[in-house]
């Protein structure tokens, strides 16, 4: 299969082409961008030497409907809600990084994303693509939304408790911490070194855009879910998330009990790993890699159930998820080209 | 006024050192650690170099107590239980920057932290030093348990909502991070850089020692206030504090008016200072110096109040703070020798 | 004395108002930059909340030299050529910060620098601000040109070896460190975190401009001195420089008698220290200080002496140097308002 | 083929781990360390879940030798001077990471190490395993000593230079850096994380042991050189060593030249990436892979050339190597598992 990379210059562009690069059931055709026409991706990317020779292209929507099966797309808010519908047109298949096609509720995505919704015929077609949980057969689906890096470590961490009614579906409360990566490869007075390290910082504070899309794959789980509360800090390292959240347990459990459901619930999936009592995961334990690591306990004294979740937010978050998707509407195992462990130390 | 300076090795002490050094109304008479002994503290740490040639020498508590009038300790746990009624015998002030005497409820401290509680008559004596809401005269006080670096933070931030009563007083949920540096001087896998690094942790979910002296305080300002739940994170960072702090609203409010709240409670404290509204504080912005930066908000969407506390955890969280009780038992502005800037960037 | 900060929104520049904030013997008047005007520092500078309301100004050169005795300029290269003729005539003082009036000889400075090098009759006024190597009477000297990051460090380390003709003067190699703040607050990719964090980087090999100041000054001390191999990386911190240097002894040493020659050569130079035989400074051991630590060996197997001289670049290496020349330039003990500890951890 | 690996619970063994994992043509048989007998790696490296469960078994010789056709051990210096012998005899091949088979003049060895050198008839059976400079055939070699990490990066950057015999023999000077991770996994004052964040160490000086295997391989290429200035940093980073290297040209020459000099001395090896005219590697450019980038650059004003040569230590430094190694040992492909991308940002 002929995959093409639109927005190959940014970070989820760059790892899509290093995962890519080592897959043995696809090849990257081309990759494009809005700028460095004719360069090797290596000026920008000298780590990619010896890899060969991909040259960023324009984004020549016809060309590129030409040429190839899928379309990757690693583009910035609004690209996709204009370029997807030409390559379904076509029958080119869209593995879209963006937030366009995530969130269901248009009036949603315009008021935290600030700009129009796409086309809701489009709209309809995309499934969202948390790989673990989609129930859809997916070598059928021509468009994935893949999600974002902060609703992909948090909904894989509330998945059992939501779904299972677990907790008061009122008190969920997100407290998430993102490496400087997320920011991406733009300039921002945020990600200057001097001001970022050795520094904690916290932002958009009950603003942030990923809110809608947890809140609504939430009430797809469980229809009493209501508004969360997701606060975002920004942490001196490159990569990693870490979501900590907290619920009330309706009635009573224990800590055993949890990490039972969460080790049965994620049993037959491989990318997900479920820590055993009292071991939590941090975030270089899954830097580098596909996976998502989960801790679960629970507080007698508060009655309060606490789940830890990390991912690496360029894989698991982003290019290794877009990869798992690829895989699943190929067919093949989703493992394949991802079986790598984490980097550590 | 001649200090004694006890435990002057690890970081607690060696931050008392360099903001004695300086300060126009104490000297520094001696210092003390259990090892090292006649050797300049300059070889452990070369950056006091050309401050004198302080020499570590054994705790003799006979020879302190007749040499010194106030006696400063940066001990382990349980050190100051043995050695402060011996000081306060003779007369001789103690501040104790160890959990010791903290906490009132001793089967509490025995319970988290694991040893005895200090005999009940003198731990009676102690006053809790958080200078900006102690209403003791403390020029009279002989015994001042410093608070722990944690708890600064996080009551600072809470005190003006808890009590005035501002929140439902079983919703608090305090998502707190710190500086590596917090973990001291003392070596283990966990402060190892290769591991800490580009790393986030989580550790002592529900268990870290400072929730009672939490608890005790809170429920001091308003007796409704039961268990709080209470996680702490590692922050690949050498020095700060952030504690994220969620409590439902009772009622309704704004942020305008927490802002004016929390401006207005701390108009008087040089050390706290609140930022105005969407305005939040980062850990740099405090490094090195003795404030607590609070930013605080109001989410229409879940009703609940957001309040955010950087401090620097060896200064306003241990060795600051514990000058800044100094300057109010001495009687003197409680600002003499901190009133310095942070170090930014 | 009343001072005029221009350029104060950069890293010198806020470093210059947190430093003279204390300064018990002069004020700032005001502060000045091309942007932001009428806006508190503290929007940029929350760290600096609670210590007055210094509100940026527009660059009046008629204004500023009317209401201050010295101007103190932390701007780019190219601004004090245009400003600071100008405030002399006036009778108003210049501390320079920038690279400007470094350099005698013109050519170099157009080759470096690749501008148009100041006046020559202004230029020659221009004192080189080296406070340890000074031996003009500064409280006669009105511009000053106060000696670049590396510099400082550099010719702090070689010289009492280039003064006392120890090594081959052709043997001069510097391989210098530097930590990001360096890059100033101005942003560009190789001061984005995410591509600078954990990552080391070399930069300008054999093209910094640097160079010719640090050749200059050692030509005067030295005259067979003549090009030096000088090279700069970009290490994962904010503060700090290292220079570890190399030169061939003529003849024969020790390291006990480079020691000792080095302790006698700053004996009375506060902010300089040496350390023991065996003993090297760290970066970290004058972070936030005006400090200047200088280690020295001799290896016999290749008949090479090492040195190794470490600053805070944003103080020693900039503004903290500019205060110490200030000082002398009023006539006052030198560590006035600069005699503080370095901050560590 | 069956593999043991010896020292598995250090980071050379436990990347060791990592890579043969997802090796084709090998499989691990069994891990072995002095202690955590029984316990599965994973209780020390929780990255490693989800790919088998490898537990940490005694060095038993015996047994070892018995059941694999190749060891490979990650031991502190000492170990392999004693287990090797016996391997060897059983017809064992064995890679060893340590120092004691590299250097053949064994009163160097003892000088350097502090311990007495291996017998010499084991020794004289060493190969010194530098992948890109070894002319033995591998297939028969049954003893490898593994370089030693900064040794790679350096050799790797001098070698076309000193075996062309273009610089000054006696000129050589390397100024290297690494990340902290080159430190083990033991704890240490040296990598405590709040005395090594944001800081810059130099350690070592003048004392580093890896001198004398840089020294006896310069030497095999040209015994023309003599005793080089080796010096050593500590840089805040988890990964990556980078050496900047001089030398005084005989002669003249021009970065042109040495640039084609080098690409072709690596034009057939996939694992060394000589960077065009003007650029030079940083360390993140190979962090996580098996490259090393080299740079390299004449200065006219000077006649020195500049080289700069990067590796992540842990694995051209040290186990990728050592699997590039057992590749050659097993007469397939080099780069048989260790063909991936380094991992950027």
């Amino acid at each position: 299969m002929r995959i093409a990379i639109i927005g190959a210059t940014g970070y989820g562009g760059e790892e899509l082409v290093r995962l890519l690069a080592n897959h043995p059931s696809v090849s990257i055709h081309s990759i494009h961008a809005t700028s460095m026409h004719g360069e090797p991706l290596t000026n920008l990317y000298p780590h990619m030497h010896a890899f060969g020779d991909l040259r960023i292209e324009p984004v020549d929507v016809n060309k590129i409907a030409s040429e190839v099966e899928c379309v990757m797309m690693a583009t910035p808010s609004g690209v996709s809600t204009k370029l997807a519908p030409y390559f379904l047109e076509k029958d080119v298949k869209v593995i879209d990084l963006s937030g366009d096609f995530r969130i269901k509720n248009s009036e949603e995505y315009k008021k935290w994303y600030g700009i129009d919704a796409p086309n809701k015929g489009v709209a309809s077609q995309a499934v969202y693509g948390l790989p673990e949980w989609t129930d859809t057969d997916m070598t059928k689906v021509n468009l994935v939304a893949n999600p974002g890096c902060y609703p992909t470590a948090i909904l894989l961490g509330l998945a059992p408790l939501v779904q299972q009614q677990m907790i008061d579906e009122s008190s969920i409360i997100i407290d998430a911490k993102t490496g400087v990566s997320g920011a991406g490869k733009g300039l921002s007075a945020a990600t200057h070194f001097s001001e970022t390290n050795d520094n904690l910082k916290i932002y958009k504070v009950n603003g942030h855009q990923h809110t809608p899309e947890i809140e609504e794959t939430l009430q797809r789980w469980n229809e009493s879910v209501g508004s969360v509360t997701f606060t975002t800090h920004l942490v001196p390292m490159t990569r990693g998330i870490m979501a900590t959240m907290y619920g009330t347990v309706k009635g009573h459990t224990t800590t055993e009990k949890l990490v039972e459901l969460f080790k049965e619930t994620y049993h037959d999936d491989f990318f997900v790993r479920v820590r055993d009592f009292g071991q939590f995961p941090s975030t270089k334990e899954v830097y580098g890699s596909n996976f998502c690591d989960i801790g679960v306990t629970f507080d007698e004294r508060t009655n309060r159930v606490t789940v830890v979740s990390v991912i690496d937010n360029l894989i698991k978050g982003a290019s290794g998820q877009a990869v798992q998707n690829l895989n699943k509407m190929i067919g093949i195992d989703e493992k394949t080209g991802l079986d790598f462990m984490p980097v550590y130390p």
